[in-house]
């Protein structure tokens, strides 16, 4: 395949029939329909840094990088459904550069990957750029809309007394990458299929994040970087402190029998394992049955975990307030939480 | 310096009292109030396949890579000025990839540049993305806003009988190279010094482009891979033959002299270099003398060269009339273009 047949066959393999996208793949640049408001976040993944092609097939390594894209916005709570509220859906644009020897049917299957995600999320892959690179890399850049973005939830709104919640399970991708690595072997094969699809195919939390929106929490973020890393995040820039509970995590199943293989505590695995694309909250806690309700019915599936509070008088920042120092994978953990 | 200090200062450097921001840096997703239609565009730069650090300063790096894709917002006639038309400004993000090593001053120095071009056109860095990467990448996702997008021009409106034109003049980029990789030695050192700028500091041509799409031109690109193979870009998209003169070709102080230096045909090196971020377009004969008025009156510094016609029996593609198959360079040249 050469490179016009790559970009000819994208256009195909991207094409839309969202009424929003004025012009999308082959001209200077997309024009889009726009709402009241953007909301934009760029995510960039590098082969080698943060994956390695050798482990994820070219189409999850697509899928992979826009939905590490799309969770800053259910993060933010953006209504990317092109049936809800806002009706605005959201754009994604590729910066994919190839390096030299990289087959374009690879390529393809790349991009075919990431496509399939974004058509079944309602997102359109409206624009792009494909480069010479020294290895591969994928960036996205994804916008949402919004028309009140005092519905909009950002990092710094957390308040004393606050509830910290999580969606989902933690540790689940750092567990999958173990048994990729072949660092947890004779685990149960179907547990491992699992875990591995976690961290290859992580989808973002976007209609728990909307309703989470809506239900009133007063700061969100999602878990990229592992909950110790970004509830830091969350707590500086509110400017609180965060007390959580390390035997509070939600594991998934065979996350512990992964960590017994590493010979680690699962709940440091969980606190610290990055890429679960989870998002982490902050409510009051008089509106918690209320913001339960809203969840179970926007998101069944999506579970909520309350891991800690905000406040207790500490300096700002996040802590265990189980973890006393005991651990001995404490030090390594301390420097990057 | 380290990586958080580096985040805690691009904040302070990149800072907007623009209102249409209503979330700059610092959490998941940047907000931004919007107009009616989103114009956007991505653009990277890969050290090693676009530039050399050896080359050119980080200050030009970061200045060079955000004005090659605004050049593309130029291209479809968006109006970038706060205080023009549609008075909405656009934005950038930037995703950023250091290779290890990269010092933390240079990364600085980097989006420093870019973010004072961006100052200086009106447009707002809103976020974007620091990894590591084996080589320093530069991507850069403009979004420009327009309220009717009838008044903005794609590459697929060229009618037989229209004039093309382009703005400015051409080679220059590539001729400036030529001095800086030490291929055009005793040329004077005003004219390398000039020809050098226009390739480490090009400017995107945003009032002309606006001037020219609201002139009413019926196609427009900016030449980013050079003058052969953007028009034939614009010949294939518009589904016309398009035949140029190679004489008639606007070559800038300097060029001639590299050229012989290089032992190349000047107006082929003017054809064929590419990175000059100038517009070439297709307008209606009889609205000539209008267009030349409103481009003179928005942007007195912009020349406008009529270089050929659209039309004329031939098939689909760009050619030069008065290039019969004698030149040397030919038949690399035919296969770009």
């Amino acid at each position: 395949m050469k490179e016009l047949e790559l970009i000819a066959e994208l256009r195909s393999l991207l094409a839309t029939n969202d009424p929003r996208i004025v012009r999308g793949l082959g001209d200077d640049a997309a024009i889009v329909r726009a709402r009241g408001y953007a909301v934009t976040s760029v995510d960039t993944m590098v082969e080698g840094v943060h994956f390695h092609s050798t482990q994820l097939s070219a189409p999850e390594i697509g899928q992979r990088a826009l939905a590490g894209a799309l969770s800053d916005l259910a993060a933010m709570g953006v209504d990317c459904d092109p049936a809800g509220r806002d009706g605005a859906g959201a754009q994604a644009y590729l910066a994919l550069g190839l390096p030299g020897g990289y087959e374009l049917e690879q390529a393809r299957a790349l991009i075919a990957g990431a496509g399939e995600l974004a058509r079944r999320l309602g997102v359109t892959i409206a624009g792009g750029d494909v480069t010479a690179a020294p290895a591969l890399v994928v960036s996205f850049t994804v916008v949402g809309w919004a028309d009140d973005p005092g519905l909009l939830v950002g990092r710094d709104g957390a308040r004393d007394g606050d509830l910290v919640g999580v969606t989902g399970s933690l540790g689940d991708s750092a567990a999958g990458l173990a048994v990729i690595e072949g660092r947890a072997e004779h685990l149960d094969s179907e547990l491992a299929s699992a875990l591995r699809t976690r961290y290859a195919k992580p989808l973002p939390r976007l209609a728990a994040g909307r309703a989470l929106a809506l239900a009133g929490v007063n700061a969100m973020l999602d878990i990229s970087d592992g909950l110790a890393t970004d509830a830091e995040h969350l707590a500086r820039a509110s400017g609180v402190a965060i007390e959580l509970d390390l035997a509070a995590l939600p594991l998934a199943r065979g996350v512990s029998e992964v960590a017994a293989l590493l010979r680690q505590n699962p709940a440091l695995l969980a606190a610290r394992g990055g890429e679960d694309y989870e998002l982490c909250f902050c409510a009051s806690p008089a509106g918690r049955q209320a913001l339960e309700a809203a969840l179970a019915a926007a998101s069944p599936d999506t579970a909520i975990t309350w891991i800690g509070e905000v406040g207790g008088g500490g300096p700002v920042g996040a802590r265990f307030r189980d973890l006393a120092g005991s651990d001995s994978g404490l030090a390594g953990y301390e420097h990057t939480f």
